[in-house]
């Protein structure tokens, strides 16, 4: 990672992880176990790739980060509460995330579908509370975030890659399959990581224009990232991504499934190219959401 | 049900019906599976008490209720969503729900659990996209719905229930018992019920006075109704209620386990005159609510 890039984020997932600690609550208060688990995932390890790039959105659109770490966290807590729920047994079934147990292996299912449930909720409720927005860029925030984390968004990707598993898509003719394949990454990933670009320039209270390029930059970025890992889930190492290599054993619909390692690199690559063109009218105050293009695809090389 | 009541929920029911098919995404647009879940649930027969009492809520507050059908609508699928999860296997199991197949028998758990999912996103997406509140009325919406139906509100109670089930409650001396079930009941039925008095005088931009009163209204009748809700379960008609008695089966900690059913049936009684008083300063704009509080506890004598 670029060194720059990398104090930057260093400096953020610092900020988060505190903000995040004061806004979930204490273990302590009833009911203990289900706040148990909330705490367990969020503080898992996560990159908050999310929160950086909301934060990182709104200092390109002239707001300082610290006035959004709401928008930010709440962000973070609906990509955990996604991968509680996709890690059920009735979902992708894992057991590691990380390489530590899952929450439903630790608190079972029920605390763990609760402890999803929660999360997705307070995520709201943080966005509702804090008081560093305005309310006119508050509710422009619950908008976005809850659309790209919705049925048209994110749980509607993870919902259509549960029905091509198994192979389902094999059945497909192949310029179906690549719509799906494009349709569920673009819904499952990149939605949610678009809704972060824009729910912290919304919180910045940015202009209809900045949100449209940061809309493109956002969704390709997102796709860019899903494709990668894709890549990864096939080429990289599995003990540093600390999971098995679930999705390929369970025939899932893939990039490099569809187009082979080479093509979905170059695919990879355009994509971060096309970002990056999009960030053009932020100029220096866009070098974040610059670099953060490149390192999402550079574990891939 | 008294006459004027009757006719009333008739009329809103049917113009909350009608909202929710708006509101909801066709089950032709993908993922259709998942839409037909969250559509399936949505219209199972529900009676639509929360949305009405938002509504009636809205109207003792002097705003008309076909303004604030998108809170009474967020209300109703937040209901949907914890009734999908709740009836999951790794929760109550339960195979029927007002005499139909569950979510996760007709369409599997996955597609259940992401369309409950689905449910609670969508829901304050309605909030924050409504056009008949203002900013502030919309922040304040999604504030007061997503503490109520949180880990400190629903969420939390339906955790703490779990944690009792199978008896562990009669391991706990009588005291500690009786304040682990008035807290169970209060967080699992009571706070989304107080959630939907309030949020519906706050869509009508109510005030901070009226606001306590019928936040005093709301909690007093959600603890009666969930207390009329375990008497029916032991009394009750079971194939009017659609569902087999699995609260007994379970040995679940209930009003009519702890203090019998008399003691219960006067309990939800003292409440429903205490929730009356509260409606004082409202005079004849608040007989909805008056008489709703009746018909909450009216099916168990």
């Amino acid at each position: 990672m670029d060194p720059r890039l990398q104090a930057y984020f260093e400096r953020w997932r610092g900020e988060v992880d505190r903000a995040l600690g004061r806004f979930l609550p204490a273990e302590s208060a009833p009911p203990r176990t289900l706040h148990k688990a909330m705490r367990y995932s969020v503080f898992a390890g996560g990159k908050r790739l999310r929160p950086v790039l909301a934060i990182a959105s709104a200092e390109a659109c002239g707001r300082p980060g610290g006035k959004v770490l709401a928008a930010a966290c709440a962000l973070e807590l609906i990509h955990t509460y996604s991968l509680i729920h996709d890690d059920l047994p009735a979902m992708d079934d894992d057991d590691l995330r990380r390489g530590r147990p899952t929450s439903h292996k630790v608190f079972g299912e029920a605390a763990a579908i609760l402890a999803g449930d929660g999360l997705l909720t307070l995520a709201f409720n943080l966005l509702a509370k804090n008081g560093n927005m305005n309310d006119s860029s508050a509710v422009r925030t619950v908008e976005i975030i809850s659309s790209g984390a919705g049925s048209a968004g994110m749980v509607g990707g993870q919902a259509r890659d549960i029905e091509m598993e198994d192979g389902a898509w094999t059945k497909l003719p192949r310029p179906r399959r690549i719509r799906v394949l494009r349709s569920i990454h673009e819904k499952k990933t990149a939605a949610l990581i678009e809704a972060s670009v824009l729910a912290g320039a919304a919180a910045a209270g940015a202009p209809a224009g900045k949100m449209k390029r940061l809309s493109d930059y956002g969704r390709k970025i997102g796709l860019a990232f899903q494709i990668a890992d894709d890549i990864l889930d096939v080429a990289g190492n599995k003990a540093l991504l600390g999971k098995k290599g679930s999705d390929r054993s369970n025939r899932k619909l893939t990039y490099p499934a569809i187009f082979g390692l080479e093509t979905s690199r170059k695919k990879a690559r355009d994509l971060v190219r096309g970002a990056k063109r999009a960030l053009a009218p932020f100029g220096k105050r866009g070098w974040v959401l610059d670099r953060l293009a490149d390192y999402i695809v550079e574990r891939t090389y």
